[in-house]
């Protein structure tokens, strides 16, 4: 395995101390420590830490493995439910401290950093259109009613479960999960 | 109209900076500068920001008018969606750009806050109890399904809500409410 280079190195530590402190709340030194790299060397890389906090959304989403909701071997609703139970085990790995990098930059970062706000809006698209996806097969093998749209409820359920994400650091406990998935699931069979 | 004391514009000028530019973006000079008071003057009357923080979370809250939830020149639904529209003519008014506080303390500070997660866990129970109230209302009336748990559906609105609020600043704009309303409140509909 080669060597990270300190670019590498910074994306990394960029990932870990935003998650863990915030946008605002991470100084570049903080993120160069982490990286065990020296602080004159963050600007040959990155010409700001928004810069660094965009490029670490790339390695988010890879763990974040949008593509369990394209495996065919589950069924359409299982591999909602596999997706969301996935991402709650990740907030449980952090005891439920850290919650989403991307609701946390969309909280924090929307009103001031233009490019973050439409990375995000893109992002979120994505996201959604993907649990729409899987909601139209759902819908064609009658599983999931086709009453709802199945754009608007992706979406609905990407942002509810963004909600989630939030309270579960506020109540330090898996109970908003396992309230999504009992109402928002709900919602879904017919 | 008394003149407000100093301590009284510490409060309104963190409410406003705070909810401008997040917890760990505003300095304390930022909030006396606002405040028009001198910097030194701020310990007298608070013991860290986080105190301050936590005060502010009183006029929030009045100003969130959780009392339209008991008007019962309403029908319980119609309390429901005059709450919810009223909170987001609210965001409205800032372009988007705020979104909810308390939505933004608890991406921010439950973490390292321990006071603060506690207070938005608190404030999150009675506002969801309070929601939970008017649907079980509702419940007795016969405009809500018995099937699911008010209490249990009270914290998933609010949980769904926090999501919305938070899509808000990302989207800048309506369509993450109103898919709020043609999605949750369809589910209420029994």
């Amino acid at each position: 395995m080669p060597r990270p280079s300190v670019r590498g190195k910074l994306v990394a530590a960029g990932l870990e101390t935003f998650h863990a402190k915030g946008f605002n709340g991470s100084s570049i030194q903080d993120i160069t420590e982490a990286a065990g790299v020296p602080k004159g060397s963050f600007f040959n890389h990155f010409k700001s830490k928004e810069a660094l906090a965009l490029e670490v959304l790339e390695p988010y989403g890879q763990s974040s493995r949008i593509d369990m909701l394209f495996d065919k071997t589950k069924t359409p609703l299982d591999r909602l439910k596999t997706h969301f139970e996935f991402l709650a085990d990740g907030y449980a790995a952090w005891e439920f401290e850290r919650g989403c990098l991307l609701g946390n930059f969309g909280t924090e970062m929307s009103a001031d950093y233009p490019l973050m706000r439409q990375a995000l809006d893109r992002i979120y698209g994505l996201w959604s259109s993907s649990v729409a996806a899987v909601l139209r097969e759902a819908q064609a093998e009658g599983t999931v009613s086709t009453a709802l749209d199945a754009d608007e409820l992706g979406r609905f359920l990407v942002t509810a479960w963004e909600g989630v994400a939030m309270q579960l650091k506020v109540t330090r406990t898996r109970k908003p999960v396992d309230e999504f998935f009992k109402i928002a699931f709900r919602v879904l069979l017919k």
